[in-house]
């Protein structure tokens, strides 16, 4: 059969410790035999484009949409300058309507927990992230929260599709209908509907207070949740911290006709940044994220046991970790089992 | 000198296990020697005071503005039946600004954490509990969070008052104003200003999804943490799950004039109801709260040194602390102590 073209992907490498952590995923890519071809684009604080009144460039934009995947490294967005944040304007041009974030331990890391294993899935384009505000009269704000039943459908939809896919048995609607009756009683409401037509899986339904709490005392209770837009960055925070913080987590945001873009969501660490010193963990296990969203299942595990593998064997660990390795060490370390 | 009559403080003992830890806490008292008059009222959800469209009656509420203190056992709220919720009610017609929680690790009660300590300070009037909600069209729904200069500066106050007060450091102030830079911004700013006035207590600011995630890697780092309405009902479940869960945490509402309503947060525990089962130790712990807000303080510290001296012993707990006994033994072995 004729050799189809190798697929490809934007890569946004970030600032920061953006540059580092990219150069170890391409350098794993190349070592797995990853059939892909990457598009870079790079942001500037210094250039704000007119078109998107944003960081995020009109190309970058073109590229994903026409890539329909993309890997995105940390980026900081300058506060108070009158533009779009930078996260906000990918998800809402690329209608990325949801945010996956698993969350596991991870063996060789030790943490308070050792038993997370769930997937916190958070609608992604709306709720509390309206932008809608206004000042009232002097000293009196008012910040909309908007919820609608086609997004909250659609995420919750999109929830119990990746818990059959995954083979997870139990889906949580996390919500605070005992106060926002309307608003999260909607997102209630369609997460209800849509779990009725998938009786396989077990539903149930936890206050957003209690389930923080609950979270602390036993995660081992929990397997996907699914969330509106705040409640979603509040508890996969939550959630990373139990094993151990963003530098180990990774997060893929989906939209509209299998349109993905996988992102590490920590920080961009500039006081180590270009010093060689990162751990591109939450990068490469994003990027294994993307492939199994590309139907690159074998490649992804490859990576994510060599990835893995690397961690719990404690030889190679950058400083985050405990290890004094480079990240270069680290990533060489991963390449050596691919 | 003339004696002066002994105060009367409100008492709703709530239902469920409330009557039975109530009865604990009057035992304490007496035994204890608190000069203290209680004066009861009970509500019932067959019963709704058209004055307050709430299960809280008129009669309760004067009760509490006369005292100016009370006391209130767990109760529940019927869901969806159009009148007010219970505990909205009391918040809102007695003007409790601000809920303070302590949160600490309890000697002989083990949790992954052994060093919490800690006290969230949540604005308790409005924000996200504005009750300001509406269909828009059909399947979109508003919510409003409502935030104030007065109500923020209150509570912002409040949060330094009471750091000073109670030999503390540290005020965090939690929001997330890079998203909703008008309405968390201003609750930031306010406190910013309180924080100006305060320099002799570090200030420090921290977004809500981030301190959720320091919260569970490393609680020592925090001290008081103030926070708008919902991230304050989060936060405080988040950090009661640390230490053992509502069953083991005070809270203590305040408002204008000293008024002060203490309470046990957790819930009514319908199944152990009645059996003599429940653990008194929230509503004990809260109580002592009362107490020091009274300026009882050395009652206060007798009654919580017993208390705290009978969980570390372990010879005589509940069945949620991994015990055998009943609330009557737990009870006796604290009364003892005294
Ligand atoms: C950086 C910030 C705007 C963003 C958010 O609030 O969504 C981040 O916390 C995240 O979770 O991706
Ligand atoms: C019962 C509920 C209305 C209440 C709240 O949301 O404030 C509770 O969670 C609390 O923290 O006191």
């Amino acid at each position: 059969p004729a050799m189809a073209a190798a697929p490809v992907a934007t890569f946004l490498p970030g600032d920061g410790i953006g540059p580092e952590i990219a150069k170890s995923v391409r350098l794993v890519f190349e070592t797995a035999g990853v059939p892909l071809q990457w598009e870079e684009h790079h942001f500037s604080p210094e250039y704000i484009d007119p078109e998107t009144n944003s960081m995020v460039t009109r190309s970058a934009l073109d590229s994903l949409l026409k890539n329909g995947v993309g890997l995105k490294g940390p980026m900081a967005t300058p506060i108070g300058k009158g533009h779009r944040s930078l996260n906000l304007t990918l998800r809402k041009e690329l209608g990325l309507y949801a945010n996956i974030r698993p969350c596991m331990s991870i063996p060789g890391y030790k943490t308070k927990y050792d038993d997370v294993n769930l997937v916190t899935i958070r609608e992604n384009t709306e709720g509390e992230y309206s932008g809608l505000e206004h000042e009232v009269v002097p000293g009196v704000v008012e910040s909309l929260k908007v919820i609608t039943e086609k997004a909250s459908t659609r995420v919750a939809e999109y929830a119990f599709k990746y818990a059959r896919e995954n083979g997870r048995k139990k889906v949580t609607a996390v919500h605070k209908a005992n106060i926002m009756k309307k608003a999260d009683g909607l997102f209630l409401e369609c997460c209800r509907q849509v779990a009725a037509k998938n009786p396989e899986i077990i539903f149930e339904e936890k206050i957003i207070d209690n389930c923080c709490m609950q979270l602390v005392k036993d995660p081992s209770q929990f397997d996907v949740l699914v969330m509106p837009n705040l409640y979603g960055d509040i508890v996969s925070d939550l959630c990373a911290g139990l094993v151990g913080g963003l530098g180990l987590t990774p997060s893929l945001n989906v939209g509209d006709g299998g349109i993905a873009l996988a992102e590490a969501v920590h920080g961009t660490a500039p006081d180590i940044a270009g010093k060689d010193l990162a751990n591109p963990t939450a990068l490469l296990l994003s990027s294994v994220m993307l492939l199994r969203h590309m139907e690159m299942a074998t490649l992804a595990n490859r990576i994510e046991s060599a990835l893995l593998g690397t961690i719990a064997e404690g030889k190679y660990l950058t400083g985050d970790l405990g290890g004094k390795s480079t990240c270069t060490d680290f990533t060489k370390a991963v390449c050596d089992k691919i």
